[in-house]
């Protein structure tokens, strides 16, 4: 135990923010590599005969080059999106801004009032002898974290958005010069948010360390408990992002394709479908903005559990700092393994057919998980003493570095075999969506009935995959072992996310192509991009899910020790019935994320038909539809649907916390991961399932796949059925639910010490 | 402690198999009732004017009475109905009897091997000072109960499907006198069914515990360990029963469906789809048979379970007879209480329209719970001493007689509320199914999305109820008090059969009046019986996931008592992996089942196209379809399908417990437990609803709902598609949850010696 980390101090003072600003500079030059493409005409000989040499324009299938007209509409299109978008997005920060301000006062005065405002200092909670600051302090720092987490979320989502809309129509545009180019675009743009998030939350955190240090000093134990709030306020943002924008984005798809595709017979993105910028904007404000904000939750509260386990085991009661920094050197270390990955797709290797896409996409996921696996073992060598010692509910457990790096490891390469079970369940290439888009032929209900049954399938291998890391990472470091697991699963967040944004910029770019009338050849290979894009999607959320039920568990394990329970017996009756109900939460959110979504598409189903019936010209293309209007069907539905399943998972965690105390609550947070975890997963593989046997269809790439098209023909239709319903499982309520079992567990953490001297009221009055 | 209950030894030795006799002797009335109805044309006239009087014959609404050749034709149908479902049956039992007598075997050698197939006495697990059979006899005669469970859980499934099948064409005959006449003759052989097997489970348990009293004399510990063995056959034999036949009925009616419906545009039931034949035989295995041996296992296992606490209670430790027969002493009560219920239903009122079905079987749930409440208290009062002990993992708690009571009114009120909210969702008159019926406006895809939300959102109330029971009655009891509470909402069991039996009776008899060609009238007679069976079904299949959960929770805690863990903490990672990984199972199982319903419907489709394609005047009805390959497939299917579930469930907590050892154990089957019974609850309740909204629009009884239709319009298509979805949901992988929930942990409880002499031989090894 006498031994330390081979790192320095200084040495870790100067690496972690080096690595954020590399991270920062790396995204700011994808994202003036994606700027070259103009979105003027003027401009457009220029930017590429300027850098890139006049060979570009020598490939054989260079089409359309020349046409101006394209050019402007693309542009048009894509600032309509991109207002869309912003304007959406500034309505639901009004909002939540709101929500977060109420909460923030509630943090102060919960955790104030558990010492009576007092602002004396006190005995500290775990190591008795020494003196930490008072409650009041930790009331006032938490909060200043819960803003900190709330802003750099909605900045990191935001951003994201920004270049998702900036970086749409350049793709389209140039998708006329080969599907290679529309590739590295999409995959710049994606990577610019990938990294611009990874290091931001990476150093927003490191200056609130430092800065909240200067407060707290030596009492690490009171520091990172604040510094948990940070953690808190990432995820609040993500729930609202992500319902908010799930509902969004899907009452635009649903209702669009329902009276487009089913009705009116006109292909998807159709510019005369009234729906169709609002369901372009979804995509950005729901997929983009919404992902961003929750993987960046993932990434905060597993650093902030991670860190506030270690402040109460060796690192932090012998205030060692490097290795206490453990969880940000890996994050750290992940932005340059992240950085070397990006480089084999954009730079490295080149797509020249779209069959190389999803390889590129998978190889992507291998090679970090391959440079990471190094990366932790040069972190865990160098930033860990040989032996030291990790808080394990009551007592002290012996860990060696090498322990610690497996952790790690397990976590990093549980999320790839996530991703790969993924792939398999929702890539056309492979025999279960096949087998779905088959039984497509006997119509639409055996297309749901396999499609259930796919993801309920795609579940049994995550599991194992989830149930062995945390055994492994329990066994070796209690707690803190799963943290840095989950840690581990989201080291390679920045291409995870580069991957995973990708998939709508994708989307985007089909369906300006689509608007600005461009030929069938530019389409087709938009198509395959979103094709390939759905299944990284898929993907992105498999992750998502996977580390949110370690980083679930590891604040769960938080909870309990400041909580001060010694065990969570499912044997008694508290904990019991907190296990069932939280059991259910997921299907109550889900309820009402899903209805919401119907509900929100009927009235766009409504506004479309009556768009379609009043105006003359509309079908036949002379008269423009009025966008606006479906924008704000979307808009309101999303802001008044996203409150409630809102303040059921915010509200939750606080009533049985004070009603039942934190027995019933620990229930209630196991009995919500556990089942959470698994509707999650089974949803947007569904999903993702159903949505790429249509694709699978319409491509008609087989033999088989031709026996079932094309377009129009009875299959095809059953398969839309099957899209359709898909949109809201895999769009809102699947990957909401990974939010929920985190954000329960996080507030359940930041209001455990009042929880645990004024909770559980209902018992003590009985 | 030292007060003795009121009832002497010799009188509950009478009253119990007395309560037995009366509803074994109530059964063959009604079956005699229902005999009285002819189904030959000569018979018709002496048996109506024979006994009910000529009056009969005046009411205004007789229809067709006099066509002879009607009554041949539907007594033609019954009996191809009945030889079908036989012959399934046979096969069925066939396959079954293979593997029960392997698994008895494996009984015996796992029990044995505990202490080496020693012969000699050993001290008492619980009460040491005392001495016990040897290990052999509890492997000797937990494979006989186990045998004795499954071949009385066999004889009751097959009986009811006698009944059901001898009951429905009298019920189309009797359509033609008028609703109520049918009604009660429905009634009446649901009501056989029901009172037979509670009679008939009560009096084999009763007989098995005097029996092996005699070997065992004063060891009750080691007897009612061994009489556990009889849940676990009731269970086992129920799990291949319930997805043999679950799978049987949904092929057919899903390949019936979507061949005759939807691609012919014929109606339901219409005698020239090959498949109609195939799709009445599944509801009797499926729906009768299935059902029945369902019931009977939560019946027998909540028996076993509260048994077996109660026999190292102070019960057991003092040999006190009537108290510790208080489980078969509430369902002695709960018999003659649904005799006085069912009076109500058949005897005290009648009758006379459509509408007044539905409340009164509701009214049926309410009386008998009612009369149940009072019967308890009767029996709390009579058979339990006023204070008692009760063992409570390893402590002995002090119980009061009147906390007794509660716990079982608990867990019978609970059940009413289960029943109601069932109600709520499934049936057509409120507000839930029409608004899903509403949703088909905009498709097939608005009403999946809509009804998976009405599903889930019906979790949310009998979560609550459960969680409720289980708290008061484990605050009160521990758990025996769970399990009382199980027996509570089962005490009414005769009653719940007989409504729900009610259900597929009236489907067959519905499906028998259009083979055989009758008038319009009567199939709107037999559709609103049907209409009302719907709603039935789900409550029964409500009850039993309700009465399932408490069940397998009582069980858990037997087997975590006999297994000698003193806690299942969910912070251990050996609980925690089992936690999740059984949360994981039921979805696992349902992927199975569902996917097996789809490919077994694809197959029938296939043949039920090839007829319709092949057999010259199939369509024009001149040439009668090949029902036997239709049945063929179904149970050929079927057989093959249900090995790899029924393998899954059997097979996980032996390989769990040798593998990893009774904590993993415990943690599987409290994650499977409260996971499970989400998704049974809401996949059934999803299924009601999409099949009454579907009737909704057919029936076309309000304004709204004659908007929607009629049968052929759009939105009717779509509600077909739905309904289509739920057939596997609601009657196939739902209600075999409850099965897998419930067979776990019984299985648990029998192997638990072995498991905690031999088990966890991985964590041994490592």
């Amino acid at each position: 135990m006498a031994s330390a980390a081979i790192l320095p101090e200084l040495a870790t003072q100067v690496l972690i923010p080096v690595a954020a600003a590399v991270g920062i500079a790396f995204a700011v030059l994808q994202w003036l590599l994606v700027s070259k493409v103009r979105l003027s005409p003027e401009g457009r000989a220029d930017g590429g005969a300027g850098k890139s040499g006049p060979s570009d324009y020598l490939i054989e299938e260079e089409e359309g080059l020349n046409d101006h007209n394209v050019v402007l509409k693309c542009a048009e299109i894509q600032s309509a999106i991109s207002e869309g978008a912003t304007s959406f997005l500034f309505t639901e920060y009004k909002y939540v801004g709101l929500f977060m301000s109420i909460f923030a006062i509630l943090i102060f005065l919960f955790l104030g009032s558990v010492e009576g405002f007092s602002t004396k200092s006190q005995p500290c909670h775990y190591t008795k002898d020494k003196t930490c600051k008072p409650a009041l302090a930790n009331a006032i720092f938490s909060t200043i974290a819960f803003v900190l987490g709330a802003v750099t979320s909605l900045v990191s989502g935001f951003l994201g958005m920004k270049i998702a809309t900036y970086a749409n129509a350049r793709t389209t545009l140039e998708a006329r010069k080969g599907v290679g180019k529309a590739f590295i675009t999409a995959f710049r743009s994606g990577a610019v948010m990938g990294f611009l998030l990874a290091a931001s939350g990476l150093l927003v955190l490191y200056i609130a360390i430092n800065l909240f240090g200067i407060y707290y000093g030596d009492d690490w134990e009171g520091l990172f408990e604040a510094i948990t709030g940070y953690g808190l306020g990432g995820s609040s943002m993500a729930l609202f992002g992500r319902v908010g924008g799930g509902i969004y984005t899907k009452a635009a798809d649903v209702g669009a394709d329902l009276v487009g595709k089913v009705e009116r017979n006109i292909p998807e993105d159709d510019p005369r479908n009234p729906a169709v910028i609002a369901d372009n904007v979804g995509d950005n404000v729901g997929d983009i903005a919404g992902m961003g904000s929750d993987l960046f939750g993932s990434y905060a509260e597993s650093s902030c559990a991670a860190l506030v386990v270690a402040s109460i085991s060796s690192f932090g009661i012998n205030l060692e700092f490097t290795p206490m920094m453990y969880p940000l050197l890996v994050s750290s270390m992940g932005i340059i393994g992240c950085l070397i990955t990006t480089l084999f797709a954009t730079d490295f290797f080149e797509i020249k057919t779209v069959n190389e896409i999803e390889p590129a996409l998978k190889k992507q996921l291998i090679i970090s998980t391959v440079v990471m696996t190094i990366g932790i073992a040069l972190v865990s060598w160098l930033g860990l003493p040989y032996t030291f010692t990790i808080f394990n509910f009551g007592v002290q457990k012996t860990v060696q570095s090498w322990q610690l790096f497996l952790c790690v490891a397990v976590g990093l390469w549980a999320g790839l075999i996530i991703g790969f079970v993924t792939e398999y369940y929702t890539s056309n290439a492979y025999g279960p969506v096949q087998d779905v888009a088959d039984s497509c032929r006997t119509g639409a209900a055996t297309n749901v009935i396999f499609g259930l049954a796919l993801g309920y399938k795609s579940v049994i291998i995550p599991i194992f995959a989830i149930a062995f890391s945390i055994f492994l990472s329990f066994s070796l470091a209690a707690m803190y072992g799963v943290a840095v697991a989950a840690l581990g699963m989201l080291s390679t967040i920045a291409t995870g996310l580069a991957i995973d944004a990708y998939g709508p910029i994708s989307d985007n770019a089909g369906g300006i192509a689509e608007m600005a009338g461009m030929s069938h050849r530019i389409r087709e290979r938009t198509d395959a991009l979103d094709a390939a894009g759905n299944t990284t999607a898929a993907i992105g959320k498999g992750f998502a899910i996977g580390s949110a039920a370690l980083v679930s568990l590891a604040l769960f394990g938080a909870f309990v020790s400041r909580a001060a329970i010694s065990t969570v017996d499912v044997l008694t009756p508290k904990v019991f019935i907190g296990l069932i109900v939280g059991a259910m939460l997921p299907y109550w959110f889900s309820a009402m994320t899903m209805k919401s979504v119907g509900s929100a598409a009927l009235k766009m189903v409504e506004e479309v038909r009556r768009q379609f019936n009043t105006i003359p010209g509309l079908m036949e293309g002379t008269t423009k539809p009025d966008y606006a209007t479906c924008v704000k069907i979307s808009t309101d539905a999303s802001i008044k649907e996203m409150i409630p399943p809102g303040a059921l998972v915010m509200l939750t965690p606080l009533i049985v916390g004070i009603l039942f105390g934190v027995e019933t609550l620990s229930g209630v947070l196991a009995g919500a991961l556990v089942s959470g975890v698994q509707i999650a997963i089974s949803a947007s593989n569904t999903g993702g399932a159903w949505d790429n046997a249509k694709k699978y269809i319409e491509a008609g790439a087989s033999e088989h796949a031709r026996t079932l098209g094309p377009k129009g023909s009875d299959p095809h239709k059953a398969a839309v059925i099957g899209d359709t319903i898909g949109d809201p499982l895999k769009d809102t309520s699947g990957p909401s639910l990974n939010i929920l079992i985190k954000l329960m567990a996080v507030e359940s953490l930041v209001f455990a010490p009042f929880f645990a001297t004024h909770g559980g009221i209902l018992f003590k009055w009985f």
